[in-house]
């Protein structure tokens, strides 16, 4: 594996001190490229530090790293602070706990409403609905698509979250951007990289959910064909993995959660409801998943779990979801940190 | 999950015979609709056996088969006799073994051509190679892409084998489909469900890899999305899943290629290579495959595995590819089966 | 599978109310039997509901549960408010978060009452030590065996804290269990059957460590072994299964926590040093398990890792494990928990 | 992990010569151990090729390998001819196809007896069958025991078939042993560490079950715990390990056959029935099993599987066993082997 030479600069450098930088790698026969780590300015050389011989005059970098292998742009080391992705207002990886809740699937204006009021009132801080779903048989009903994405708009409008949504095809990627506040990808296209390619592209923030066949260094590594368009909105969702376990769903990689914060300065997300597949059990794991430093959670709320048309038998019912909600306000004050959202007392208790 | 009725006809079965069967079942209340299994029309209908009410004078269906759940046309009894798959001249689930043996990925012209005279001149019935390659990682070698197909072409004309390559992305489907002979899904693309589509309307030959974290009822699923766009021809291919061992890359699950033959019409492939990721591996498990009843083996095979741009430490050498076909061909007939490709000694002692 | 209905009835029922049940299961033509879920005793009796016609002098069972497959003993509506299992003064199952610490093997007297002033000054309930060691290797150091166990009793005389320690093979079980307050079965034996009965037999606590290819089925399973020898004092512990990630040295199954304590009344247990094998996950891996409602964590600690000579590179330093003892008491308190242990602040500072 | 020099030496090397070499280590200052492996006597030294140096006047072992890590005295470096083991007349390893079968577990002896008949009849060198059973629960029926065992010594003398049975805890070794002519350990007891070394000191031959958790190394490691008491009548059996996919009991690992062939000297056998647990996929696996150059197969046969108190599902019924070992014999054609069994074809029609 080729090692290599990153080095971070503080946004806004002149492209002029970036060119010092890139003729002297050149002049010392190191390939160098610049990219952007978001709006900071990145160059990667290859090969054995050749930067630590670099004029004292030239612009120092505000971080710098040596890494063999394909994990790069999104290393901790270059960005030891983290990353903020800012998805409406929510800002997932400033420290406190945020909640993506709604329903797995939307299914019609009422449904559709009636959740994102629950994820509303009860401090969500964005709307998750899926309005392409991914089935694993044609004969599963495969979202309303389009008109699906129409409606979350209107659910976007009628809460004032912003709308979560899941993208399956690489043509579909610009018209999804337009509306779509956040572009989720799904755990069977964590490694369908012209996909990824296309949402880089689209410079909207994306939350690349973990392949269930997947390592973690698998998934650090689809994050990179994000960050390589130039796209540092990226929050890594771990979802469980398939095991032999099968008591749940999937397993849970709570390590991994921990593991993706040390090594990466992007946010993590966790999966609770895909997870585990069980609605008794989203609560302590949707607790365990704070504890481990989850900067975000995603939860399938609905309002009738048993008309769901998609994946409704692991969706909380809304006052389970508040009761949730409530107990991770608590359990943030033991992590020293606060919950991002607002619960909205008055309609909370019109909804129970 | 729904039951289905499902009524297999003969080719050629006459619209207007066909119509008196989707009358019947609409008189009866009764969802029904045809489709195609290659040039065999087939009636799905909704629910509980209505059929078996139908008039003496209808056409009676060849096959017939009650399912639950959403294993539809690929199940074996609406084609006990099996299913062909026709790539070029090969004729994979005849009862022959069939192997397809090539690069992992097309380098150069020169490599290429090497690889091919390779695979020909032992008996290989069809040529692999990826020109589109889908990598972990942004930074590694994405392949040649479209020129790499040219040059595939280039290397059926050299020796007359068919072509069998990779597809990525639904917008490139129908140009790969015009030079390719079959098209191959990779295992991390078994459930992009919109290239499978794709790729079903193509009509071109399909080899549908199993994703590395997908269970076989999830790989016969996958091949519906196929199969319901009337396009038959398709190959699954068994090339390991992910488990605790890793001893070997990925672990051949040997019982999945006798299952999907006891429960699908389609042919099965395996892909030793891959699966096992160690040269010295490749033959037992060649020959295990073989054994379990594969209809088709799809190998690396380098003339330069130290040199190859990508997986090139599985590929075998063309003398350990030459002596594998030997061992193939005694196997066979205690198999009491034969090899579909023809040996040609004289080229192959130049090989050597 | 049989179903059986399982009575419980109150801690001191006469035998006389007893014999009336079983009379008139025989009467009634159910085979039925009386055991001991620790002080109470219990009636199992095969087949369907013969219970619901008993007459009402009868002395009524205080839980009482219908159970198909061979899952009796552990089943939470027997004991629906949990058990408690007394290990020296530590209990568990009560509610509070206890820290059973210590090295993984006992090495000699200095390195373990070095590791147990950490253990003691830093709030842990228990210490924990291996003796006897089982080791994937017969070349490998496999514990100080009963001289190992000589030197944990003089921890325990030191520090006040009681003893949880390994037992490998049946001839053993009577002699460990005349010094050890806990008796730990480790993941690999977690199956030996011939272990389970003679643990049981024993009457001491045990702490059983889930095999890391077992299922939570199959743990549950195994507890009925040393249920069904009428010890109820039986501790599950969760510490990782073997999947096809190997970033960590185990996947810890971190839903299976919660789905245990929903399923069975017996207390359940973490070790996140075991399960990750990397120091710089134990710290949110043990939060998570906390949260996700662990009654204990077992936990590594050594005064010199490095020098450990058995899975040193997975403990906590001293100063690492009194960070954690901190933070997990904040978040007890964030959970409506307390810490069960006492920190020593005088010793911890010199300890530092 | 160290480094030994390992050196074996032909059967039959006197002491005194022996005692050469290891005053040489000694005055070298390495330390050296001698050991057996059979009847070979074999010198193990800590440390980096002192041996080189040892004085041409020194008998010269017939083998020499340098190690690192645990997996020493298995190496096929050291008897790269292979081993054989022999059970009763059989000798696994002689290359051999050695086929061993009966039921799951001795009923009765009426049961046993017709399962033996069907056995010898179609050519099996062996009969299994379990007198004790580790079962998952204590509910299940554990087997006949002691009784068990007396009935297979009588199936032995009615058939002339040697018999394999498993052995559960170290204190039935000896007595265990005294009776059968192998003894099995038992997939759950692969890393019971004290089992396995009562077994390696009784001098029977010993078939090892790879653990369904475990890796192939501590599969080999475990063998070490046998090989180290002298005893090289070991069999390596691959039976299967967890996966995530659940079509089959468990998921035949098939590379690790070969695997194990190449990297030991130790012959290898396939439990293809408790595998995938499915009767119709016990021939093609047991075929593949074959080819990938498994010495011997252990299958599951009963004459009444329906009724089989233990695993009975899996169970070949007695004509199917037929059809199996007739499509084994032509198989061995094909691979340049032989079939070890003979078949007794006026009884085997009798059968019919």
């Amino acid at each position: 594996m080729s090692s290599q030479s990153i080095l971070a600069f503080a946004p806004g450098t002149p492209a002029s001190r970036l060119n010092e930088w890139l003729q002297f790698f050149d002049t010392n026969g190191t390939t160098a490229v610049q990219q952007f780590l978001g709006d900071a300015p990145v160059i990667l050389a290859h090969g054995p530090g050749v930067e630590t011989r670099a004029p004292a005059s030239f612009t120092a970098p505000v971080a710098k790293v040596a890494v063999t292998g394909d994990f790069r742009l999104g290393r901790r080391e270059l960005r030891p602070q983290g990353t903020i992705v800012r998805i409406g207002d929510a800002a997932v990886g400033d420290g406190s706990l945020n909640v993506f809740a709604g329903p797995c699937a939307v299914e019609n204006e009422q449904q559709l409403l009636a959740c994102a009021d629950v994820a509303a009132n009860y401090g969500s801080v964005g709307l998750r609905g899926g309005a392409f779903k991914p089935r694993t048989s044609p004969y599963s009903f495969q979202g309303l698509k389009w008109a699906g994405l129409e409606l979350l708009a209107g659910a976007r409008q009628h809460t004032g979250l912003p709308i979560l949504t899941e993208v399956l095809d690489p043509r579909h990627v610009e018209r999804v951007a337009e509306i779509a506040d956040g572009l989720q990808i799904g755990a069977r296209n964590m490694q369908n990289f012209e996909l990824l390619t296309e949402v880089g592209k689209s410079g909207r923030p994306v939350v690349l959910k973990r392949g269930f066949g997947c390592t973690v260094d698998e998934t650090l590594a689809a994050a990179e064909y994000v960050l390589a368009q130039g796209n540092d909105q990226v929050i890594l969702c771990e979802r469980g993995i398939r095991t032999f376990e099968h008591a749940t769903r999937f397993t849970l990689d709570i390590s991994a959660v921990a593991l993706m914060k040390q090594r990466s300065h992007l946010p993590v997300m966790v999966d609770p409801s895909h997870s585990v597949g069980i609605p008794a059990l989203v609560e302590p794991v949707s607790m365990a998943a704070a504890a481990a430093g989850a900067d975000a959670l995603l939860i399938d709320v609905h309002v009738a779990p048993e008309q769901a048309l998609c994946d409704g038998k692991q969706a909380l019912l809304p006052s389970d979801f508040g009761a949730l909600m409530g107990k991770l306000e608590l359990l943030a004050m033991g992590l020293g940190r606060k919950m991002a959202g607002v619960m909205r007392p008055v309609l909370a208790d019109v909804e129970r």
